[in-house]
């Protein structure tokens, strides 16, 4: 294989991909020596990347090459969901071994355009090159109207703490994947939220349009690590309410084996699902679920910094930040 | 080390650079979910980005880790230069082995800051991971005057060709990097040119802003190679003067050693320079040299596809890309 043909094989995979919009989006996309995109009037551009690597984010002999393609996207994609904002399109720095160039990079392309296709994204352009191991590096831009993106700086005592979805589920898909576990009925729920993960782009839209949400994250590396972020960066502390967390919900497995749901709640990774804070006074405009997705209310913002979780009604003890940290592993 | 280390690291170096225009251009930067940019009024966004791998780009032992962080960030910026645009800001993604979090990535830090003033860029967020080897994967955003940019796809028949600088003197610098020569006088320049490359930025602006140029590449992957996706994108050809190409200049090692200049700069990559046509009523507006940088006319663009070398007056030469590619190595 040549360089020349890897970039042909995606170009091919994302032109099937037609979507309508396309040439008003982006002036140039692939095949040339940059991306031309022409920014929508009166809004900013959002900017993100993530790694996703071999051995690191995924396992090619485990991890299905088409959730591969998948998850490396909407992972990044979920970092425009937390800032309010809308996908616009993407880049793909792929790093493959020869070997993986046929059915595997079939696999990966198939997974990827149809996240593009969810998440409203086109393929601007990338870098492909050789290596041992399956590198990815995804580069997501998006637009937010001025002033609306919502930062994980806003949030301010008394502000109460909202997180939708379910907290830990991706965690406990991951772990029951290499099992027998795949038959087991409800099962299959989790392995999606592991393996095919939706970031929440149209409730973070919803959320900085509304002025609702004065500071929003998402939980990519799990509960404790991302509300400790978001209060670092407000410089306020969180309690923490553990009777009021969405635990993941476990069908029976037939097997005796138990999970600590309150551990994977606080400290599962993977789950992009939002969180975010609302003042007090327009709580009661925030629903129960918003287009099919949970709104759960699990705390509230304090001025005194550090994260304390409340449990059996007012026995607290501290939250430390225990997920995902690739250097910690 | 933990992640959130890592990610200080690299914040307190780019605080320290302290750029002036910096909460100006870009609102917010690392720390958040994004980074947020508040785009030029009638300007494009110009997007692209660049591997740059161990083993692959760079090697651990014999590329300083200051030449590792300027080239990395200079070789993805000369993309922006080949549009005619203004660099503007950059995502890092950075995977380390623990081993290389102290003094490597210090000097990698120092390389990227030193490249990121003399670029005009900022640092705008990025993604750190662990790896057993080193990987760098960089997002350069650059924004030029809506109806400017100059593609690859502009050259029409009758153009002509013009290269900047000397072309092979890379490929050169790198082929004399492991050896004795590096006291000989006159070599610092080639190694120079291997490890700390300059894209040519301010030329490609003012050939845009004069609208001289009507397709333009930047000789990345060596001449034979860039012409050829210039020619294709152009639907053309192309015809170039052996005794015109700006040859390298070869110091005295004293050793007999010799190297065929013309190869080198035929197919030698990494040079950064850029390759641009001109219609030929223009080309009496094109300088021998802009900002002590020369320009050579090399050639012209053909009707007929396919690319020919002139040699010794009349004997022609079919062109075959031989240049960088990482799947023939």
């Amino acid at each position: 294989m040549q360089e020349d043909e890897l970039v042909e094989s995606i170009e091919k995979a994302f032109r099937r991909m037609g979507s309508p919009g396309r040439s008003k989006k982006l002036r140039i996309g692939m095949g040339d020596d940059a991306a031309l995109l022409t920014p929508l009037p009166e809004h900013e551009t959002i900017l993100t990347c993530d790694w996703f690597l071999e051995g690191m984010h995924f396992l090619r002999e485990r991890h299905p090459a088409e959730a591969v393609g998948w998850k490396c996207l909407a992972r990044a994609t979920s970092d425009i969901a937390a800032m309010g904002g809308a996908p616009r399109c993407f880049l793909l720095s792929l790093a493959l071994p020869p070997s993986c160039a046929g059915r595997w990079l079939d696999g990966f392309l198939s997974g990827l355009r149809r996240a593009a296709r969810r998440l409203g994204l086109e393929l601007a352009g990338g870098d492909t090159s050789r290596h041992r191991q399956i590198l990815v590096s995804i580069t997501v831009i998006g637009e937010v109207r001025r002033g609306e993106a919502v930062l994980r700086s806003g949030a301010r005592p008394g502000d109460l703490i909202w997180v939708s979805g379910r907290l830990g589920e991706a965690q406990l898909g991951m772990e029951l994947l290499p099992g027998r576990w795949t038959q087991v009925p409800g099962i299959r729920r989790l392995l999606r939220k592991h393996l095919y993960p939706e970031p929440r782009i149209e409730l973070g839209q919803w959320l900085s349009k509304r002025r609702l949400a004065t500071a929003m994250i998402d939980v990519s590396d799990g509960l404790s690590t991302d509300l400790g972020h978001l209060c670092e960066a407000s410089d306020a502390g969180a309690r923490v309410y553990a009777d009021k967390l969405p635990l993941p919900r476990v069908p029976d497995l037939g097997s005796g084996r138990r999970f600590d749901l309150l551990a994977l709640a606080l400290d599962g990774g993977d789950d992009y699902e939002l969180l975010f804070t609302v003042p007090w006074r327009l709580a009661h405009l925030v629903p129960r679920e918003y287009r099919g997705v949970s709104l759960t209310k699990i705390g509230e913002i304090t001025r005194a910094t550090g994260m304390l979780l409340v449990e059996d009604g007012n026995r607290t003890r501290p939250i430390v930040p225990r997920g995902w940290d690739p250097f910690r592993r």
